[in-house]
């Protein structure tokens, strides 16, 4: 059991418009819904946050090596530091969303991703977030240089 | 068992700078939490929706009245529209939080409220979400005259 | 952006010594995850409601086609009555998992599944859970014909 | 901000039939709701991980704590083994509920507890969770004479 055998389980990276794009997939359980009949909206938060993941994954970061510190002289992770979403339209049981991400800013420790949620190609949510990596011990730690020209293709 | 029974379980309501504010309690337990070994963010994001919803209680307006369509001529609920999280400080495990809401705007059909996370009175998070009130048939209602006055001496 | 765009996204059907068993991947995101460095034991219970949905989908019967009375004489949905969870080893962040169900018994209106949570092969965690058709007004629905012979061959 | 602020947040220890019994009040919000209407059955899991984690905090010992390591010779946190959870009627958006939770068996490393959920004192859901205090390494570890004094009178 590989990603080989679940060859889209992390979504699809691609180049549009020459830059760099994630594509991840997400279907709408019962979990996601609330009494209002549509998606609850901190679950396209949670959505955002495995795009964000398995975009890192395809391009070579993952987070747990992050968190065991092989990625970095100490255990770190990404944690958000600021995010703004805007609700265009709900989502319903069982529909298939797809999330896609882009790297939209990046400073020294920090990056601004573009995360926009679509259902048929029409765009249902948009989020920016901004995420920080910080050591274990709390303190902002730079991009490595990896990780920088992972992500940067994405802004060339 | 009744409110009486568990006195702060939907919060309290207090004047504060000629303003009413609402104050939630809230605990962080495991499910809030995650690998990073703080609170996951969108937990906060919860933790606010619950924070608007005992802020309505307190005013006189449950969201299963909403829903049922006993507070208006068809069933309804508030929706969240747009929301925008600017994370200070981590919180975790066994953290007490206090979610602090406040009417920041009122529109035709929408209201703006301000939200701050606060742990021993230091803001942890601070969030601005703006709610509309859509019937069940999506389409967007005007906020009734009673729900304008429990909401308005907020921002008188 | 349809089933044939994103192939495995609700899982595989597929017959396993003369029975139907359904294999949903699952990825262990920040969100399963809490403090104590593992997936939260409620994230299991998600992915298996996640896996029985798919296991129905793929069958030929989802969740909102019930909700929307199309399938049945009235809006209906299965409802959990019963289940019990066997945990024999933690699952960590970005751990790939496969949730493997299979129909175990049969009643008038219920269905009791046995789902097992794999890793590399191992089992993680074992459950069965017995769902019951409900009305909307709560009431127990026999299965339809159609549902029963869908489940049928499962329990061949 | 304290727990003498907040006096019932963490719930209440009484005896009941010479045996000592944790109440924890809990108000059912979206997030913990379903497209079906109704609160969605792993909310019910959550539930009853903050009654145990409000018993063991009001009968000295903190999750924190555990965490932490100050509890016993090393990091350690109870860990779920084994969950039955029987449903017997649905909960709904803003029920106010109780998670009643009291000791039913101890070993050497691990607890079972029975949890109750109630609303107007009426039985909806009950379940047995075996809990497992386990070292951050995977190593199951002894309960403390202090940890089983405070669960003991429980037992008595």
């Amino acid at each position: 059991m590989t990603l080989k055998t679940w060859p889209d389980l992390a979504g699809r990276l691609g180049m549009y418009e020459g830059e760099q794009r994630h594509t991840l997939p997400v279907r709408v359980y019962f979990e996601d819904t609330d009494a209002g009949g549509v998606a609850y909206h901190a679950s396209f938060v949670r959505w955002c946050e495995r795009g964000r993941t398995d975009f890192l994954r395809l391009l070579g970061t993952d987070a747990r090596r992050l968190i065991d510190g092989s990625e970095s002289l100490e255990p770190a992770a990404f944690v958000v530091r600021k995010m703004t979403f805007d609700f265009a339209r709900p989502a319903r049981m069982d529909d298939v969303l797809e999330v896609v991400t882009r790297v939209k800013e990046m400073g020294g420790a920090s990056v601004t991703l573009n995360q926009t949620i679509l259902r048929d190609g029409t765009r249902i949510c948009e989020a920016d977030v901004t995420v920080v990596l910080v050591s274990v011990s709390g303190k902002p730690l730079r991009l490595s240089e990896v990780m920088r020209k992972a992500l940067g293709p994405a802004i060339a």
